[in-house]
């Protein structure tokens, strides 16, 4: 009786913290669909099932995308309603944001805001006027947060519990809360992650999702693309951050599909126009002006400070979430978060331009100036240009030198209050936090240059393309730079990162500046840390996670890298015929490998096979509960006939069905980069070590990881999981 | 003595018509770059080096850029100068073409088409008025032509010759020619290839890239990208062009490095500014009207006559080309060209729509009628609609009655000769004819359904969105997206086609129909066919390529591919040591085998490494022309330490080090689809197979890919290269 007719239950999954093997997942898959592609051509009933089969993956992701951008767009409506109730209430329903309980108020647009039914809390009670900080938005017992996890997810590894539907639920309300509290954070990061868990949840609804982890990633990593899509309207963009920034495993297929849910997301979200202005993105920028080459001196600047700034903001950051992580301050989570709200509370209330949210500021500061604008950064002074272009370069009025003050001195908040708050128990991005950071400083370079040129029109800087009552410098454009630059300093984004603000914008004609200052940001942030912040996050946790960018300059061998080390005790094996299911489990027992390879025998050391301790653990425990005769003393039979056993023998327990009997071998003298390539595109677990034949020991990506680690001078033990 | 201390020269090559060894390449970079980054920590002077060696990348990606911008804007000019010398000659200078000769010619901008400087040869010459089919577009002696050699290039096989600069230069103006010529045939492969050309032309003056067959591709990988980003004007959507379509092997620093290249080439190809309107695409499109939703069946009735003549064409034109193979047509290349040249000139003259160019053609296509527009296809009768909307749907006129009937006629045309001109020996690219088929097609239905909503206010299909007077429906958009569908029908193209659409048209609101007809057309033409145009011309000609996006659903194993078959004799192998030059030589020569595994005795057939033949004859050559007392009884020696001989035998030889001591193996038990996949994402050329430690066979890709081509039906001798 073979036992593995009927499946035994848990044969073949994971446990918790567990990194899955792509190729017997992926195996898996394809044996699945051969069976269903076999099996159509018998019946009318199983040509339809082949048939929902293949076109599952295009309804999840049709599902997928409508309820991420439902989800989203309830999210935007619900954060901008919370918002305006810091400031006041409607007073004809308090379910009425600010914009909407003043529409039917018809004055003029400049006149709208301050509609009689909309009243103030200043207004209704004497004295509170400070925004109430949003220090309900935390939750506890959630320590994995964010990109880094879901990235760590994607490529393989196992939480339960991270992407299943009360984290959406609580993640999509506190994400409301977090949001609308004027923290400084942005909501892509917990936007991917809550699309993440739709994808998560709906993967349920169909087989061939529902049972294999391979599967369930390639709909997780376009998932992370609608996340990005819904965030910014930027469905390429998204589809090109999962790709380059989040996933692991992309097929085409992927990419495809990725793009289609993108897009669904985009105009789900879009029909339920959050904003208002039936417009995709979230700061739709138009500059009159074009650039002219001499600028690119003034962007490349700015990527410089991107870079410099992205890099010390990981090193800031890092250094604090070590702190809160190794002290007592991590036992107090709601604390710090009660304390970090108040503190920006106080302190970004009497500036402007932090008492706005992150997008409105940077949706300000992208803003091009019109002679109409009433904006305090648009205090120019006013000027006779007589015939000229009516939106010249002007001096810049008392009015625009407030503003400046303001924004240096917000510049500064931001930075110190971003170090502070990214990494706290609260659904927070990075993307907003760090655009208004560069945003802030490109406006202010860009004010600088404009008013450098209107005074020196005729330098030789000038000369030629920025003659007198020209509108030659648009301050809003330096804004959108600089926040490129500093979003990509801090993430290490490329293509994403352009594609994005390219489509925020609309034009090909500022792709260049922007790269420009993309690719110096990077450059330079390079050179002073080789990570972004997510993969910083990653080894702060000990994640097991193999960078797929990170270039191994090292001359080791596998050999050198191998359990068991030069020295050891030899590889624990197991023999294909010869020992008892007591001797298997005295040895399962006794060590806490998560696998065993099988030999011919213990002389010749010669590979047949590799076994999990998972399924062998099952399959004994099974054998035992189920199979008659299998006692301590019967013998686990790996072999494809069963030996030839005395007859007072207890029966033995015939195992090949579990074996892998194609585990991946490299020799001894693979180099180490050759091997870490093999473990990366092919996601594998582990990998034997053999030497002209023999078998020599075991690779796992943990030995991996931690060779890594230690070349790079880093505590080795860092990697916690395997 | 090592002979290996000075590198003998041609050892690591490869020869012609074979396919490369990712992994060694990729490994020999490293070892490169290991090695310059260790002597940088010595003298500035490598330091200095290790800079510029790091900075190279960029550099070439640069000048890629510069180059194939300036040769697409080069070939623009001449093509479009070409084009107008068909119909006249500017009496003030022969090289000036039609607009600039009348440039200064100063009347109303309708009028200085009429020029009195701008003579028509009818005007010269009585009597002919007969385009000048250019038959002079062909070259003999490049059987290779457009993306699917670049694809199997790209994909690791080496074609000496083929992106030298004497193809750059016949190429170039060749394509002048052709695209000139007013055949059905685009530029954009073309472009591909002449980029491709222009790279691999600057990789020698890099090192890094002139001696690495890997990190050349990367190179060549851009330059498609450049190459579509020039014909389009989408930078962005060339990058996911060449990622999606044409390349093999794609890390992410190729990615950024390719959008780089793109950019800079559009930018180059917009300061030339071929076309006049400082535009850097080649159709801008601009549509006042949104969509409807019920339009959306329509679009979907595109995707599927899209997806139907992709998988027809493919089908006539395969077998065309294989007519043109085997039968004695293909003797007389410059007859053929000159027979379908002519038979162009002739049908396509009485037509209008069939005389213009292709490009010409789709802009006129898609262009939305304004009021004063003069096109034939923009022939509505007036109507008073008073105060409403000025382009209102209006009744179609007798004028648009005539370009309907000619358009039908020019589908027809299109369509029959586009099978027959793919494929002859011109230099011809596949979108614009296909574009072409598909916008006829396109702006047939689109004024079909406008004079339908126009008779048809108050049916159920159209009430509540398409009231009288108003303009609700764009047949432009029409012919976009039957552009989009027929283009994805032949190509199977999916993100990177919406994308470049999207960058034609550059709003996001037109991507939903795009995608609906795209995704139709390639559904239904993967129903009909799998392959696309540049996959069955690959297969057609018998190319090395392993299809990325196959899949396999055969559960073979390992065991029933390789070489020896069951029945067959043993594998041919080398011992380790024992065997003598003389033996190894005769082996050598008495098979055809491309490597050997070396094993440690005959007997044990534990395998030691793998040994190429092209590398044992070199290093054998080398051996006996210079080290002294090898003769053919020498004992060839391929372990660590050099055996104990007695002391009248001749000098060993040792071949350690041109041994692989890392081959890849899988057991004899691995499925043939996990096979593939190690093939594929590795780059392999071959791989062990092994069975408990004990060496059974080998697989090469050649073997692979006669074994999908069994099981598909095909004949597996199709497969010619190694």
């Amino acid at each position: 009786v073979d036992p593995l007719e009927e499946p035994v239950p848990g044969l073949g999954t994971y446990e918790d913290f567990n990194t899955i093997d792509w190729v017997r997942e992926k195996s898996k898959d394809r044996d699945r669909h051969r069976e269903i592609t076999n099996k159509s051509r018998e019946s009318t009933v199983a040509l339809l099932h082949r048939i929902s089969d293949a076109f599952s993956g295009w309804l999840l992701m049709l599902l997928v995308g409508l309820m991420a951008g439902a989800l989203a767009g309830g999210i935007d409506i619900a954060a901008h309603w919370m918002t305006d109730l810091k400031g006041g209430v409607c007073l004809v329903g308090f379910w009425f944001n600010h914009e909407h309980c003043c529409w039917t108020y018809n004055e003029t647009f400049q006149e709208r805001d301050r509609c009689p039914q909309w009243k103030s809390w200043a207004e209704l009670i004497t004295g509170t006027s400070e925004p109430i900080p949003a220090t309900y938005g935390q939750r506890q017992g959630t320590p994995w947060t964010g990109h880094q996890s879901i990235k760590t997810i994607l490529s393989g590894f196992i939480i339960r519990g991270y992407l299943g539907k009360w984290t959406l639920i609580i993640k999509t309300i506190t994400l409301v809360l977090a949001v609308s509290s004027g923290l400084s954070l942005g909501k892509e990061g917990p936007l991917v992650h809550v699309a993440c868990c739709c994808a998560n949840i709906l993967c349920h609804l169909f087989t061939k999702y529902r049972k294999n982890e391979a599967k369930r990633r390639e709909v997780l990593s376009a998932a992370a693309a609608v996340g990005v899509s819904v965030a910014f309207g930027a469905p390429i963009g998204g589809v090109l951050f999962s790709l380059e920034e989040v996933s692991y495993y992309f097929p085409l297929k992927t990419l495809w599909r990725s793009f289609f849910a993108a897009l669904v997301a985009a105009f789900t979200l879009r029909s339920i126009n959050p904003f208002g202005n039936s417009r995709l993105v979230l700061f739709y920028v138009e500059f009159h002006a074009p650039w002219h080459l001499v600028e690119l001196a003034p962007f490349i600047l700015l990527g410089i400070f991107g870079g410099l700034w992205g890099a010390l903001f990981i090193k800031a950051n890092i250094a604090w979430c070590r702190i809160r992580k190794t002290t007592r301050l991590g036992h107090y989570p709601i604390t710090e978060v009660l304390v970090v709200a108040a503190l920006t509370a106080l302190v970004s209330y009497p500036n402007s331009y932090t008492r706005m949210s992150g997008s409105e500021l940077i949706s300000e500061l992208f803003n091009d100036c019109s002679l109409l604008d009433s904006s305090q950064l648009c205090g120019y002074e006013q000027v006779e240009t007589g015939a000229g272009n009516s939106l010249a370069d002007r001096p810049a009025g008392p009015e625009l030198y407030t503003a400046l003050w303001q924004l240096a001195l917000a510049l500064i908040f931001k930075m110190t209050i971003t170090v502070i708050t990214f990494g706290m128990k609260v659904p927070s991005g990075l993307f907003i936090p760090s655009m208004a950071v560069g945003a802030i400083a490109g406006r202010l370079l860009g004010v600088g240059m404009e008013q450098l040129a209107y005074y020196n029109h005729d330098s030789i800087l000038f000369r030629g393309w920025c003659s007198a009552g020209a509108d030659c410098i648009t301050p809003g454009l330096y804004a959108m730079v600089g926040a490129a630059a500093c979003l990509g300093g801090v993430t290490r984004m490329t293509v994403s990162l352009v594609v994005i603000m390219f489509e925020l914008t609309g034009g090909l004609e500022y792709i260049v500046p922007l790269m420009a200052a993309t690719m110096t940001s990077k450059w330079v942030a390079d050179a002073l840390g080789r990570e972004g912040i997510y993969e910083a996050h990653i080894r702060l946790n000990g994640y097991p996670f193999l960078e797929a960018k990170e270039e191994i300059d090292h001359n080791s061998l596998a050999v050198d890298v191998m359990t068991p080390r030069r020295g050891d005790p030899a590889l624990t094996v197991l023999t294909q015929e010869g020992m008892t299911v007591g001797e298997v489990e005295s040895l399962i027992e006794s060590t806490r490998f998560s696998g065993f390879p099988v030999v011919l025998s213990q002389e010749s050391q010669r590979l047949v096979g590799f076994v999990l301790r998972r399924d062998l653990l099952i399959s004994i425990d099974n054998a035992r509960k189920r199979q008659d005769g299998i006692v301590s003393a019967s013998q686990v039979v790996f072999t494809e006939h069963l030996p030839p056993l005395s007859p007072e023998a207890p029966p033995p327990l015939p195992l090949r069905g579990i074996m892998d009997l194609s585990p991946f071998t490299v020799t001894d003298h693979t180099p180490i980069d050759i091997t870490v390539d093999i473990f990366r595109k092919l996601g594998l677990r582990q990998c034997l070590v053999t030497h002209n034949g023999k078998l020599l020991g075991i690779i796992t990506k943990k030995d991996v990881l931690k060779h890594m680690a230690q070349i790079a001078n880093r505590d080795p033990d860092s990697i916690l999981f395997n």
